[in-house]
């Protein structure tokens, strides 16, 4: 295994399909809704992309079954006159910069083999002050996209960004080979698996794409993580508590371990 | 040399054959059961893999001659009725990540070649604060072989959880290939050359290839290292015992060093 | 996309053509000085060399639109009798080693496509002590160049200097292409984006090429990075004074953190 | 430029060659070796080495030229019954693993095109408790060279021990081609540039090729560069001294940096 490689599941017939992707990286904005799509939606898996510059272990699968770390494309068919959708997700990108380029590169080979009209790759844009909800940020690879950022409440990056990995590289090359596209960041503190970024770009998703998707879930996990989250801080300021009672009132154990 | 490449022997004749796998790694649990299935088996050497992503060291062997790196494959003629074995151990793993992918690829080239019907990858499971008698988790690339370890004292790796390696990568790789295989774990402290952890896979990978084998020498291995690091740690509170003293009884060394 | 490749917009005819190349580095003095010519030259875009090596982002350009990271090929048409240039400009070089070299080669490529005769890379060289206008450095790759930097202010890099990057590569492998060329180096500090060393290098390139060359605009960007520096060196003393304060007049605020 | 390629400059008729080699490394033991022998002989060049693996930079020859890095293949030609030598030096090893055996993989191709019956490479073996005279290490490539060992005071280097890059790697891989070979190592503190430790294992390399060459420059080098050290360590000392002294009558600089 040498090359980044696509298996071929099913050849599947699609209309006028647009691109969606989501890959693992900050606050994991783009896993989140790439996964949150792919079970909405029923959507089916009918290509997987393998690479050797993926990290070099397997992961144990919800059926206890060992598989290579991938990326998975899936379709779903949508209704009469609007765009069929081919979505993306994975467990992870490429570990090497070179890689990062043949992944993206294999991908858009995709693209152009299933006619793909637009791309739409969704991230995470680190804001570690955040204390209201998520704004989105884009960036296109084609003017005409413009126009409708222009209508909606998005916030076009600023010149000289840079839009990191697989959501980035994907658009450039998809430019040079005249696809269009656009990426869709949504704040987030980062340091956490963040469904109420991902519910923000997947909102603004819905309207490029002209789908209908109920996004509550995603509320509902956003309120178990925040909760967990919450104990985890409670515990952590009683041991905390406890640490400095202890360090009060213990001898000083460095200067004994010598002497066992 | 710029591919890694395998160097051929010997084509042995081998009947339904089994691969087994232990290479360096987490308390080289995994090289030490290959290393001793391979002596108390006698097992012959027919083939040879090299590759440039191994360290960039050659190693001196026990007849005092400068080789390569390398990983070796061994084949076993059990009796009749039970499969033949193949055994591949080695000096090392590969140092890049690329490397991991090709190298387990071309080991599933030789699954391929001598039509192996079953892989076990042995390997090593950190756990810090082991106080009794080493677990074996275990992780397998095809629902098949849940049966086999349903009847064991083995415990099923989570999902979720990272397979590392060769140990893991190699599985992954077969699966694609329609080769079933299972990971054996033993469960090491890490820091040593766990003979316990590897005579505790040992154990299980008799069962699964029906094979008889005296495992008490792995005993001896254990005791034997045991009691040198119990001397290394006496050691050791000597030598803390001294620099304390020597610490309260000398001035500060470091004001005089620039004056000589 | 596997390779560093070239992608061609135009061809354009050109008579004894140099190569001028300033790509980032050390004080940005070669990219700096690379724009400038461009934007007062006016030259035309002819082609586009993008890598894998370089690093794994895309930018928004000034069009607020995402392209990967690229090196641009320009030329410019020169009055009768003097010779036609090619520039070199670029967001990046190669993060890897090889690359490094794979870059490097395919510029080469392009001199002997278009019968380079010679070629002028640009770049910094560090000074932290800094304090007069800066030197200019040079290092050649083939003795007829040493007449030309003897009647100049120039001084000749030494023995055994390392030339680090595309300034110092492309040179190397042009050379073993019979391709003669000269890399100008201006003293900078470093950290800052050099406009000063930019214009000290400039005037030994337009000596070189006979070419006329309004520089003063460059005088224009130093003093406004200056004054930039000035502000913010200030603001960091203000800063440091308001830390002292209130360092000294507040609670040790780390023994409440766990107490919340 | 994608590989590592040898660049032909004479084609020598040469009888049973033996190969030298001394590659930068610790305490540039082997450079300064195969410096020396080239410089003694009068040897001629005839092929040069590069790599888009030695570091990405240019050096500038005592020519006052830029050139690339590379590894240099020098010949010699011996008196009749006497061995013909091939000498290679070089500026760097190449700075990838994969690189390491690429590189070692095309010298033994020219150890085949030109028919050599016999490997040396030279190195530097770190003791920094280094007291008396340096001893000189061997590992081999082929059992047949043990006599040459214990004949002369050679040690042997331990089984299990490592040989680390060019010097180790190609006598591995010369050995896949049957191309025996000895690796000598001249003890060294490391941490400079031994001629001391040169010359402990040129005197062993005159014994194995039968060559007559006086030595007695290594030790000139060697007093230079002891004396020249002895001048940095006072130096130092001194700069110690004064050190010392502005720390006890100056106030605390640091304290006052932010109220400027």
């Amino acid at each position: 295994m040498k090359k980044t490689f696509i298996k071929s599941i099913e050849d599947p017939v699609l209309k006028e399909p647009q691109l969606i992707v989501g890959l693992p990286g900050v606050g994991n904005v783009g896993k989140i809704a790439s996964d949150y799509l792919i079970n909405e939606l029923n959507a089916k898996r009918f290509a997987v992309l393998y690479s050797p510059h993926f990290p070099y272990h397997v992961t144990i699968s919800e059926e206890g079954i060992i598989r290579l770390l991938n990326n998975e494309f899936f379709y779903f068919i949508s209704e009469k006159k609007k765009p069929d959708l081919v979505i993306l997700k994975g467990d992870s990108q490429s570990q090497t910069i070179s890689g990062q380029y043949e992944v993206a590169g294999l991908i858009t080979d995709v693209c152009k083999k299933f006619n793909i009209k637009k791309i739409i790759t969704m991230g995470g844009y680190v804001n570690t002050n955040l204390d209201e909800d998520p704004k989105v940020f884009a960036a296109i690879n084609h003017p005409d996209l413009n126009a409708w950022i222009e209508k909606s409440s998005i916030i076009k990056c600023e010149i000289g960004s840079p839009v990191v990995g697989t959501a980035g590289l994907l658009l450039g090359i998809a430019k040079l080979n005249d696809i269009k596209g656009i990426c869709l960041l949504g704040e987030t503190p980062g340091f956490i698996s963040d469904a109420k970024a991902a519910k923000a770009i997947l909102k603004q998703v819905l309207a490029l794409t002209e789908l209908d998707l109920d996004l509550s879930k995603l509320d509902e996990m956003y309120q178990e993580l925040k909760e967990k989250l919450e104990r985890i801080e409670e515990i952590e300021k009683e041991k905390g508590f406890i640490k400095k009672l202890k360090e009060e009132f213990s001898p000083d154990v460095k200067d004994l371990s010598y002497l066992g």
